[in-house]
């Protein structure tokens, strides 16, 4: 069977409207967000955020990826026993609840984030949440990918946040940070009920400037964070 | 409760012989080796092993593992769905069978390593197979911790070393190497048996040189092992 064809780059994000007078700039753009568990419908999407990763990375000759390949892998284990995704998404409206993504393992969260300027985000439909069946204006805008580990020096488990990718337009914004702090908070639950006591959580990102004029210097560098909740 | 004190460092291994004559230099010392899965009666080898490593890593003051926290949180799921430890015993007479150590998940595997010189473990007693209830010369020599990964690039589940370590007398003989092969097997068992296809290890090891005098170098340095297995 041939190779499906990877998917199409990210389009980049637009400059911010500059013809906006100092002073008259609008405030209170509201942009609601919302946390939630991977379901196989996702998968086009998580497909061309991998991709794009890759291009951020500038990884693309290593990924392999297809929309066939992680079907079949990702969702073997129940939540959080193995590796996990949590997908974002962004609306301009709030969000329409829907049974499909209320998995009682992990109840959807959700926050306003207030933004001076709307966003124009030129891969909107290509994005959009199960394909727009489902109603609303939500389209998907990034996800981690974390797995269960343990450290041997504290005897704690914890998880091991892989990769985490927000879509360029929507970075800066505070949904990285969102997206870190829902896994911390699992982490933390987890650990409140009794699963390991206290949690520890040991993070590596990898890390690129957003400017491709790194000439000279490191291109890529990992970052270690280690967040950790004693009770 | 008072914190329980740590195990001892390790004994210094002792130097060579170095009057055996060369050209009588006694061959083929055999080393039994075997490699299984951790058991619950292993906590107290695995407790001494962490901190034998922490020291090795210069990061006592980090290590606060105990036997009662190790126990509580290392066995919570089946092999190889979590965190999982295969422990590395030696011995220098063939070993015993005993059906405690035989899970189903996982046959132990042995090896015979023949030595030029037989080895002198200050530290045998104190590391003797499940107290030496069990009779025969085991003792544990080593461990290493994995736990199920994923590459998105590669859509392809598969297995991250977070901790590997040979206590020092048996360094050198490949025993290291062969912690490392049994994980990548299992990864191959896991993946022919139709687990996710083909499966790819992501290794990361932090390794420190042997000897202390590192002024002005970097003691610790991470290196990536990529084993991918295609079929």
């Amino acid at each position: 069977m041939a190779a499906a064809a990877p998917p199409p780059p990210p389009s980049p994000a637009p400059e911010a409207p500059n013809d906006v007078p100092q002073g008259s700039t609008p405030r209170g753009h509201p942009l609601f967000a919302r946390i939630r568990l991977a379901h196989p419908t996702d998968v086009p999407h998580i497909h061309k955020l991998i991709h794009q990763m890759a291009v951020f990375e500038r990884l693309s000759d290593q990924c392999i990826a297809t929309e066939a390949s992680l079907s079949s892998t990702l969702f073997t284990s129940p939540p959080f026993q193995s590796f996990t995704i949590f997908v974002l998404e962004v609306s301009h409206t709030p969000f329409v609840e829907h049974l499909q993504y209320n998995n009682p393992a992990y109840p959807p969260i959700t926050k306003v984030v207030n933004l001076d300027l709307p966003i124009n985000d030129p891969d909107r439909d290509l994005f959009r949440s199960n394909g727009g069946v489902l109603g609303g204006d939500a389209c998907v805008a990034g996800f981690v990918l974390f797995f269960p580990n343990y450290s041997t020096f504290l005897a704690k488990p914890g998880f091991y946040i892989e990769d985490l990718f927000v879509r360029e337009c929507y970075r800066r914004k505070g949904l990285g940070k969102m997206l870190l702090s829902a896994v911390a908070k699992q982490a933390v639950k987890m650990g409140s009920g009794g699963f390991a006591g206290s949690l520890v959580m040991l993070l590596m990102l990898m890390l690129m400037p957003s400017s491709s004029s790194s000439l000279g210097n490191f291109h890529t560098f990992f970052v270690g964070f280690r967040i950790q909740e004693m009770k």
